[in-house]
């Protein structure tokens, strides 16, 4: 399902030397691969604490000293280069691949490309290549080389629409082609919101401001020229890479994209080309930093989600040789007349922020494969391991230091299945701080740990519910509908056993006859919304069940509701004598209850202490006739049934 | 479902100091807690890796110097006791507290409890605690303590039978007591078989021999002298603990246990007497070393599983204040009249190889879950949230070098659900070098991938089937059953739907009213063998499905089968008019096709692989309707209906 498709283009092999593999015939195969990052932060750090059971081990260049960046506190201040260095000097990085490497890599884009290519010159194995980190360096250049604009219209896959920025009159000419709001962008060294702001306006004061924002001023006839601010100091890694410059190339313009959610995509290629690509993902943001992840992407089609994995993909291969390891690729979901466009917005060259649940979703992690691409090892499994997951973000409190930091970090160390992942960084308000990954079977049985944990973390809910398009509502797992209101007296026995399993549930009347179109959006969306089982009641020409069943692949129990005219056996004999191909699990005349027993039965497969709840049911239930059964005995049957009067419906169950 | 039950002894406080908090009020709550360990083999260095996402760091003693043992490989060197030390050096283990520590605790049971207990009395803070490493070590001990005896005699709980061994005589008269074939155990220091022997006879030759097995020889009147050959050099740690003596107390002699199979269960406990089990496994030796782990149980009753959860929990309750950690638990199964009976075999106060499973079949590791315990964090969760595992040790080839035993590790690369975890340690013929965890939705879908796995590390399928009892087959998902050998005809439609979508099934006979016993037995052991779904046939007064559903929480599909006197009325309402509280999912009259669908729909909640190929299969019929059509269109009625002779049966679905 995620395998690269064959019609990418591939590259027909990698340059450089080629990558030590696992499988050698040598006696030496148990010595370690030995991988030198450059870039000593979190994802680093991440990548370290997975690669010794991988028998990989690791070397780190980072710009902070030794010990005190995140990598160096997993693999001690000896296997980082000695008092560090900046992550655009050559020299630092050739000592870094002296320290025994047999490949380089990174876990930031903001690095000297020049210097990776000089290396690269040499002999030296560095993956991704410094090619394609500089195609990614210029996010300008991402989207306008030849290579992906070509690829990208052949494949009619929309960008958002953008042009080069060199002076004031290009910003004003932008505004008036691409329309108000517009956002103008730092083509280099933009990190977490920093490097991009809005223009409202086209106003003197608020070119101004917006340029000020960026750290620029305008000179001259126009000229835009300053500092962009950047991903100096904080970010993923700990290294500055502010430029400076007097003439255009600083920035691009992009019309505003009113969209109805993100997608992040994490896509792994190996050094012979094959890419994968992990589930789509719902990235939801708050002031341009990634705060909650949730996955698969939440409220969007399963025929979107796949055309996000198939874009993200895509995007990668066309990148070509060189593009080897991970890649976060994020994508804009914009509303259209039939549903949903994709817009590619960006594309980064290691593991990323909306990748993370893989450590706790998935059998093979980002890290994981990162690591197992750029040593030219097979790649991993990118599939979920489990039915949802969802991952949120601690960031410095703004205001409420250290203690407030962690109060949603504490609140995972209690939740069954919260995984915390602490980054070892002093604190700063804003700050990247760690992540907390969450697992469940469902969205729906993820919502309830997700509150909670957002609630810890100080995070609206709403931002979530903005985030996953406006108004969606948690979704069940039953759905239990009806072909009449008429009916609920009766369906409301399922609904009762789904209350007392505390199982998430929805209910809704759904007319085969008078509601057709509302019918086929309920069955065909059924999957998309999460739903595990469907419960539907009918009387007469009972048709809903075998339609409902005939337009998705969930199982669909029909309860066929007792007419006056025929009792019911019109209802059963409607339901139950379905067609060779489409089942319906038909159970008896007006009994909801068994309906929604058997919904639960559906669901113990994959949940074992629902299962034991079951199990406890039936005990109650042999408890109550064995209790039954001694009052007869003592009683006689003569007393019994004088007494029976007021318990003869519990008898007669 | 694994928390302690109430009624276990628990400690009324620890010992010691208070392990620091995470959810300090003070502004150093980001500090890292810092945890010595003793040992620094493979368990310390699985903490390890662990250790960084908790905000936990950690520093080793190890017999081996510096960076060559595994722990320190992660850790580097300078979180090491510097040129390394004995595990038996109090001095050392101070050194090791004094690097900073918070809490020190062991990752190996070998080590010098003496000094421990010194350290505890000077206030410092060791989990567990040296008195309950000192019950451990003894192995007789760890039986005969007055409270274990007490503990387990009171809750009548058997241990294997076993006595004291001081001379030759003591032998003679343990085997006549005991009987033969007899277990000749050291008491301390035993690992991985070693230390451990097999009486066969009692002539002096075979004693003799049995003594020459573990270091030791008979002088003078009988009395045993020698040194116990021990867990020197590898086991989980790399530190020596040869013990000579010339006295009584060396050794004890333990009945023959015909057992079934032998069953581990992790259990943590936390400083407050909180105590959590992890599912029971089974865990299958070759060559007294643990090779292959399975999880849950295989071939065990659910009720039997929990029993031995309870045991497990009970034995390290009992072990009372400083019992504080992860224990291993080992027991034995043994056949009786009635099923199987629970023995205690050992307990280990340390992570131990039968929970390795745990690092990719839970959201908290055993791993984890021990630094919790020792740090005074609160406990995480032991469920499983996978439907199966398997663990498969990666030992030193005996002949075939590293290359040989990078097999196993190489085929695992290339599959979906496979995790590899490499020790880093040097080849050495039986070593254990690493292990692979296997995860499934359930044990039907681990089997072909471990079997793969079981191939590449040249372990037989022999080992495993004889290790959960001997003639278990591999359990299916589906089983389909019916009343009678004349109804297959009709069920193989559902034989052959299982076939085509890939899922495991079985097939069988069971009458309801011809072998009410099998009816029975079949019912209530469906979930024990694995079964998620039972699709039964019947036909008549068909009872076989409703008593079916009576007698398991599973989602058991009701197949009427047509009959000659009432077309298959009769079956159709026998199965479907089903009272409440015990539903059956009733298909069409002779409809086994939709049977299997509807098994195969219940099936794809939690694997999305499978309703993938569900939507394909209603594609496919959509498609050869549309073709239908299509034919229909071209040729007009009247020459589509004269070509019907031969098509009618596919049209009239």
């Amino acid at each position: 399902m995620s395998d690269g498709g064959g019609d990418v283009p591939r590259g027909d092999d990698i340059g450089g030397p080629s990558p030590p593999s696992y499988s050698s015939s040598s006696s030496s195969s148990s010595t370690p691969l030995c991988v030198g990052c450059v870039g000593g932060g979190q994802l680093g750090r991440m990548m370290a604490l997975e690669s010794p059971r991988l028998n990989v081990s690791m070397k780190f260049l980072d710009g902070l000293v030794g010990a005190d960046c995140p990598a160096a506190q997993v693999v001690g201040a000896e296997s980082c280069v000695r008092d560090g260095g900046s992550l655009y000097d050559e020299a630092k990085m050739r000592d870094l691949w002296d320290m025994g490497c047999d490949v380089i890599t990174v876990e930031i884009e903001h690095v000297g490309v020049d210097g990776l290519m000089n290396m690269e010159r040499d002999g030296i194995n560095v993956q991704p290549s410094g090619r394609v980190i500089g195609i990614i360096q210029d996010k300008f250049a991402q989207k306008a080389s030849a290579m992906t604009r070509e690829y990208f219209s052949k494949h009619d896959i929309p960008l958002p629409p953008y042009v080069d920025i060199s002076d004031v009159d290009s910003i004003r000419n932008a505004a008036s082609s691409l329309g108000l709001p517009l956002m103008l962008k730092s083509r280099r060294g933009a990190y977490d919101g920093r490097g991009n702001t809005v223009l409202r306006d086209i106003s003197d004061d608020a070119v101004i401001a917006a340029l000020s924002d960026l750290g620029l001023t305008i000179i001259g006839r126009g000229e835009v020229v300053g500092t962009i601010v950047s991903a100096a100091g904080d970010g993923e890694s700990s290294s500055s890479s502010s430029s400076s410059s007097s003439s255009g190339g600083l920035l691009y313009a992009e019309g505003w994209v009113n969209f109805h959610s993100e997608v992040g995509v994490m896509v792994v290629r190996s050094t012979t080309g094959e890419v994968r690509s992990y589930p789509a993902t719902t990235a939801i943001q708050t002031d341009s930093i990634c705060r909650v992840v949730l996955v698969p992407a939440r409220n969007v089609p399963e025929s979107v989600r796949r055309k996000c994995e198939d874009v993200a993909r895509n995007a990668v291969s066309c990148l070509g040789d060189g593009a080897t390891g991970v890649f976060g690729v994020e994508l804009f979901l914009v509303n259209n007349e039939n549903g949903l466009d994709v817009l590619l917005n960006e594309v980064a060259p290691r593991p990323h922020n909306t990748g993370h649940y893989t450590q706790d979703a998935c059998a093979v992690s980002q890290f994981e494969n990162h690591l197992r691409a750029v040593c030219g090892l097979p790649l991993g499994s990118t599939d979920l391991i489990v039915g949802a997951a969802a991952m949120v973000n601690v960031l410095g409190s703004p205001s409420g230091g250290i203690d407030r930091t962690m109060r949603g970090i504490n609140a995972a160390m209690s939740m069954p299945r919260a995984v915390v992942h602490w980054y070892g960084k002093g604190y700063r308000p804003g700050r990247k701080m760690g992540h907390i990954n969450i697992t469940a079977d469902s969205h729906a049985e993820l919502d309830g740990p997700l509150s909670a944990l957002l609630l810890a973390e100080g995070i609206s809910e709403d931002v979530v519910h903005r985030g996953i398009g406006a108004g969606a509502r948690p979704p069940p797992l039953v759905g239990v509908i009806m072909g009449s209101h008429s009916d609920l007296p009766t369906m409301q026995d399922a609904v009762d056993v789904l209350r007392d399993f505390g199982v998430p549930y929805e209910v809704d009347v759904v007319s085969a006859h008078r509601t057709p179109e509302k019918l086929m959006t309920y069955s065909r969306s059924a999957v998309d919304r999460g739903l595990q089982v469907i419960i539907a009641g009918a009387g007469g020409a009972a048709h809903l069940p075998g339609m409902v069943a005939a337009m998705t692949p969930l199982p669909v129990i029909g309860v066929p509701i007792k007419t006056s005219t025929l009792n019911g056996q019109d209802s059963l004999l409607s339901i139950v004598q379905m067609p060779r191909g489409v089942p319906v699990a038909t159970v008896a005349i007006g009994n909801a209850t068994n309906a929604g027993l058997l919904a639960i039965r559906c669901l113990c497969a994959s949940r074992p202490g629902l299962r034991d709840r079951m199990v406890a049911y039936q005990l109650d239930m042999k408890n109550a006739v064995d209790g039954i059964s001694r009052r007869l005995l003592e009683q006689g049957s003569d007393k019994f049934l004088e007494g029976m009067g007021n318990t003869s419906k519990s008898v007669n169950v």
